[in-house]
């Protein structure tokens, strides 16, 4: 099959690679029709991460799916779902208390931006959208294999509530998101940290009632001054650099919360702000599996459009393409179409 | 006055000092019917603290009220109250939201050791007890000026609930305090980590189902095997030190919390694992106003039995030899009666 491929540091390929097999009988085998691509793609990309030369990347995607394995019951081939980023059988003890990003049995998408993907644990991870999603849903279904999801985990481990204040800290696909998870929830301050003009009118549409352009010290200046000077009940750390986990903590009121979702590069917590503050901390990557099934609810009734995210979608092949728009923040986020 | 002063580390008297005085017109002045020494106070006893030579030293003390300031309204001389070690004017924006520990008229007790001490922000800070206490009663509410509202935060800031499962880690006064309030708030494995056996017969009796005498790596694969493999959905971090904080972090379920109310030494905290497990962290300085109607109410209708704590009760004037049987770990907690 194509497949997107990661070889060093800025040196993606689109190249041919052994389809995906069934491996266990619980997998299953996704005929992918539209993938994307995450930040946290962008850390290997620029070299952050560790890279195997040659591996697949890519773990956002949607799809038909292509065959079963023996054990696998609810879905059979034809059937349009949604594929986790974090695959999970929902049937553990952490997939139960609602952490399935710590599944027994976790996996991850490996060929998210390729024509095919492997899923395990598919009857745990895979959510049906019950046929073919229309045109205008497409976006929107995509965006709920982890950006969405994401920036929902961000809000509910910040602990935003309906008639509080909100920060949101980072601009990017999952920050967007988390401002309109934060909306959703009822929010009624909702503060978007945003310097880029395209991004800021996304944040408004998505619910934001405020944009603060300024960084570090003077952007939380702004946020401390639009709250009158308490500092807001939640913010959602959605970078994971230590400028923005500072930011976040900062910015937030005695006794409120920060969810953190970006991958931590570079963090120190700084124990005794949080102590002396009585903030609390909360994050992590995702349990998509968890929040799937009421997203997807809210996007098919037209609730929520969080596929507007996408302001850039290119074929397959143009895959390093797409790198460097979303690199170089000429792109929010980007979907490829096999 | 009489008064416990420290000087150096280990070096503790009982001396003459002046009289506090009314500062400001929301002070009021007690006359200490009992105080105590706090574990946090072993700190600068150990010369782990900076110490301003002669200072009195010493928060936590119930009492009679001498004298008040001329804008206080709800307390007058006579009456018998409970004097919260952080003082708040419980009318701001932070105590409103239950944050009175970050209260921004904040004080705290200076002389909770000696003969009077000052109180900022009276009517805000203090509770009245509606009469003398009976003797049985005394420890138990002379612990609710500290060491039972923190742990009560430990686990609160934990998130303990109902028929969940809890590890305390510390077996201080604050930590057994901790072990009871999980068991007031309906944990139903409650794991006590103590090798002192007097501790742990305290923390049996306050509710504790397991004792782990384990420490580090060990201990935490105990809690481990005792929840089935899966981890606690609350710790308890009532210490303050980095093997405490490591300790109660891997001892977690995914998606659990911890709460830590020890005042942080050296801890580090490890993002990445927190990341990783989706493991919430929140505490700081308990908000003991915020707690202290609900605590009142259950010691002086006998549900709950906290002074227990208190193993020692000296004359003031033998404050130095308290300090020595606490650091020594021959008393868990010391009741000073001027």
């Amino acid at each position: 099959m194509r497949a997107t491929t990661i070889h060093a540091a800025r040196d993606i390929r689109v190249e041919e690679v052994p389809d995906p097999v069934l491996k266990r009988p619980t997998d299953a085998i996704i005929r992918v029709t539209a993938g994307c691509i995450c930040g946290s793609d962008l850390w290997p990309y620029r070299g952050e991460n560790p890279i195997r030369p040659g591996s697949t990347i890519g773990h956002e995607c949607i799809g038909v799916v292509e065959e079963v394995g023996s054990e696998v019951r609810d879905f059979r081939a034809g059937d349009y779902v949604v594929v986790p980023f974090c695959h999970c059988d929902n049937t553990c003890a952490h997939c139960r208390a609602g952490a399935q990003s710590a599944c027994v049995n976790l996996g991850m998408t490996a060929s998210g931006q390729a024509e095919f993907a492997r899923v395990g644990q598919a009857d745990g991870s895979l959510v049906a959208t019950g046929g073919t999603p229309p045109d205008d849903l497409l976006a929107s279904v995509l965006s709920l294999t982890d950006v969405m999801p994401t920036g929902w985990h961000a809000a509910v481990s910040a602990g935003v509530r309906k008639g509080g204040t909100a920060v949101v800290v980072g601009d990017g696909a999952v920050g967007l998101c988390g401002v309109l998870a934060a909306s959703v929830m009822g929010a009624e301050t909702i503060i978007a940290m945003s310097r880029h003009e395209p991004r800021q009118e996304i944040a408004r549409a998505f619910g934001a009632t405020h944009v603060v352009e300024a960084r570090g010290a003077d952007g939380v200046a702004e946020v401390l001054e639009i709250t009158g000077g308490i500092g807001v009940d939640s913010a959602l750390e959605c970078v994971g650099t230590d400028q923005a986990m500072t930011t976040a903590i900062d910015a937030t009121r005695p006794g409120g919360g920060v969810g953190f979702v970006g991958v931590p590069h570079g963090v120190e917590l700084p124990v005794g702000t949080l102590f002396a503050k009585n903030v609390g901390l909360r994050g992590g990557m995702a349990p998509v599996r968890r929040y799937l099934p009421e997203l997807l609810a809210l996007v098919q009734d037209r609730s929520i459009d969080p596929g507007r995210v996408f302001d850039l979608t290119l074929p397959l092949e143009e895959s390093p393409e797409g790198y460097r728009a979303m690199d170089e923040r000429r792109a929010v986020k980007v979907m490829l179409t096999p």
